[in-house]
């Protein structure tokens, strides 16, 4: 433990973190229609050019407020519906028809965004921090030697319950006692290790029949396998987990290696609720529809065991009058260090201009505060 | 700009303010069955006596904060479904059962009221400044040389915002892109001048064909006339457009005048919800159903945008965590002249007595806080 | 008055009084399936043992916060629905399955409970306190000699205005205009006296006929009795009554006495809500199904119109944005004495170790807040 990680343990009061690629929608989500979604905490218009690249622009028009996502595209240019003002993909005001001269130097507010297979990243924190090369990995959501089934919720809950719960294999056996929990493997040797600001935990249970939900699509159910885990929290937005089920006893005479990644994405809408997306991705019967549906069926059933579980946990920690330091216990290892890290990059933050709106309409407006003549 | 006017300009959260005459209801919705509405933030319990009068008093007990309105009227006293207390139109207690002795200083606060044509106005501020010669003009109302077609609304929004969306005529054409804007409209000259506590702006444009509203009942659709138009901010509780189409090809051989004077009626419910009434008042054409029929279905239609367009801005402006000090144009200067006045006249009842429950129970009451003996 | 009662009297935002037995659910309410309530702002998870014993615990796991309400029972013991953790009936660990030694010195705080015929009742303040001895009594309410019937309610008030309205008999005329108000009995002569922390009101009426509620049940509807009524304020969650009708003209030709109990029970939820179980009782027709239903059908319609006054009440108190001082009449004297008393005890527990969740998890814990290694 090192001297930083006293200053606290982050929890579902910790500031967001912002400067951070966060899921802002699936690919398939945004287009010609405009779409708004509220992201930590701001309202934020989503569409895509005649070209197809996406753009997100604030939902609020810099003149009188209005929800630019109720406006329309007329080309490339997203055109205010209250007075018309224009604006391009770069947020900078092409047109107010109420002006003789066009105010260019107002403007709206736009993110960085990128498209990486079926999602779209965006960043909403202090724009000279995006760099795109930062985009986390999911490069399996869109290869064509994997297949993937994919869920989401809309949860009243927080990153860092969610984050943890993930990052804790011993509840198991108690919140989804059937598919995936086998008390086996919740009592399995666990290595945990930090690199940079991620969290990994490795986990091996060797000659053990596996769970459900990885038995059926494999057809191993009841058969001795070893089981290999790398489960990680890659960042706030994004939690990984690179599991192996090895079958030493395969009819080919030589070990075979099933592969699943589970992918894990959350972005909070605010504190206090999140956009979570899940897939489930595998490398094998990449054409199976049965093997499909046993895998969306299984995670569904699991994630929202968990999503209720958080919730109902979030609800007895907003409204009971009486507030509770948590015990820890040993296995809560890898969960406490992730969060000191969410609690170091909010406190490294906090204070920064990327925390707030300064950099709206940056560049200076067009207009004074009251017009000098009409 | 004078002075006085750096001290701000209002916006949805600024204090209302309450040295005004506001529309408590429509004369009709008043009658022998109580009814309460909360104005300014203060339920009203409103009926009539036998003699018609309309009585507008606080809708609480002031002996257990029962509301009035729940309790019944026998002859012109009204009597809390509580204990029995009897409070005359006033709001002098005339009885209270379980003494053997009436508190006649104890009372309940009542409220100036004063009825015009389809109208009971109130005073909620300071009663000592209640003068009822400054109920505003609306005698168009109910007049015989006038028809009117009226709707209204109960909105999340705020008279500042509404307020200046009627000062603003630049946003007719992206707003209300079929019946009530042209484009030619939007760009004709106004002059914008205060008057008291008044701001008026007066437009006209020559030669040009009326927008559908106007041209449909005169008959003058796709025919080039003059449109000239006061609009005003009377009050915070008030705004009136007199508007004038001069048809100088009738067949008469003269110029004809065909008038329309419209009234917006606002009564903040609170700061963030109005209750809000509308007029269209023409003063040809009277016994037309069909000229009706059309101007109360184009003003129903573009004051429901209105409506909506401000219920999304407040949405925003309320909901948005990184605020926003919204961009001002010139075409704003009206607006921005209105909430400079709203803003001084907030100000300047900030910690009078008018401010406040003060006077509420004035003249002492009958019993200590704590009787001596029972 | 003594100088005490200077401190103040409490109204609907004064906290609650936490060092007192209340009711924290009906007998029958409590079995095998763990229910949880929220009781004075704690949500309390509620089931029995094999052995039929009340365990009142905290629902909410020490470990991360999962309502325990929403876990399972295995034989005395409580399992959290989330990591497994057990709770034997005292609320102490007895099995942590991630770790291989029992954190025996972690626990979820216990409330003392006492089962009282019909009732549970709990202790929710300072545990030092908790003396059985002094759940108040109702034992009328599981006597053979008496036959009660009941209801309840879940209402949007508080429990000062509710022992208030129990207080004040002057409201019956006005309130409950049919069965349980005559205008005799509103202006009877009331004795008030305190006794500790009760206050106590005497009334009697003589050679008066009885209300409907009592006088369909006696058979005495209309004749002259003598009627006479004990209520008190015994505790912040017990009102109680005791009404006797005595018919001088009984077929006997001697006195003939018809006793009522009334009881009524109120636990607040939190400051704002409370849960409040009634019953009728009385000593005589032990079997008439008519009387059951009579007396069923009369309480309930008048205290339904209680809990509406009261609900309406607080919705103003709370809603409007113009306090109020209530104004105080005699015959409010017995509520004032009551709500004296409630000021004086919740004052006194203020700062106090039993306002707060001091005593949670007291003992230590067995984990450090960041465990040393995994």
């Amino acid at each position: 433990m090192n001297e930083i990680m006293l200053g606290g343990i982050a929890d579902h009061a910790t500031p967001l973190v912002r400067n951070c690629w966060y899921v802002a929608a699936r690919a398939a989500e945004v287009g010609r229609e405009i779409i708004s979604r509220r992201l930590l905490g701001v309202d934020v218009a989503l569409y895509r050019t005649l070209a197809g690249e996406v753009v997100a622009v604030r939902n609020r028009c810099p003149h009188r407020s209005f929800p630019l996502a109720k406006g329309k595209l007329v080309g490339d240019v997203l055109v205010c519906g209250y007075h018309g003002m224009q604006f391009d993909p770069s947020g900078r005001c092409v047109s107010m028809p109420a002006m003789p001269i066009t105010p260019t130097n107002a403007s709206v507010r736009s993110f960085p965004t990128a498209e990486r297979g079926p999602l779209v990243w965006i960043w909403m924190g202090d724009p000279d921090h995006a760099d795109e090369a930062k985009v986390p990995d999911t490069s399996w959501l869109d290869s064509a030697e994997w297949k993937s089934v994919t869920g989401g919720f809309h949860i009243e809950s927080d990153y860092v319950a969610m984050h943890e719960n993930l990052l804790d294999q011993t509840h198991f056996p108690f919140l989804h006692p059937g598919a995936i929990g086998t008390p086996e493997y919740a009592r399995s040797k666990l290595k945990v290790r930090e690199e940079g600001d991620m969290v990994i935990i490795d986990r091996e249970l060797r000659n053990s029949p596996p769970p459900g939900v990885y038995g059926v699509p494999t057809g191993l159910t009841g058969r001795p396998v070893d089981r290999f885990s790398d489960a990680r929290f890659v960042s706030p937005a994004l939690h990984t987990a690179y599991a192996r089920i090895v079958d030493n006893n395969d009819a080919s005479g030589a070990p075979r290696t099933y592969r699943f990644n589970i992918t894990h994405i959350f972005t909070p809408e605010s504190n206090g609720a999140i956009h979570y997306w899940w897939f489930c991705s595998r490398n094998f019967k990449l054409d199976d529809a049965a093997a499909d549906a046993h895998l969306y069926e299984s995670s569904a059933k699991a994630y929202q065991e968990d999503v209720d579980a958080l919730e109902w946990i979030l609800d007895v920690v907003r409204n009971d009058s009486q507030p509770q330091f948590d015990l820890n216990f040993a296995p809560d290892k890898p969960g406490l260090m992730m969060r000191q890290i969410l609690y170091r990059l909010a406190a490294a933050e906090a204070g920064s201009p990327s925390q707030g709106c300064q950099r709206d309409n940056a560049g200076g407006v067009a207009a004074e505060r009251l017009p000098a003549s009409a």
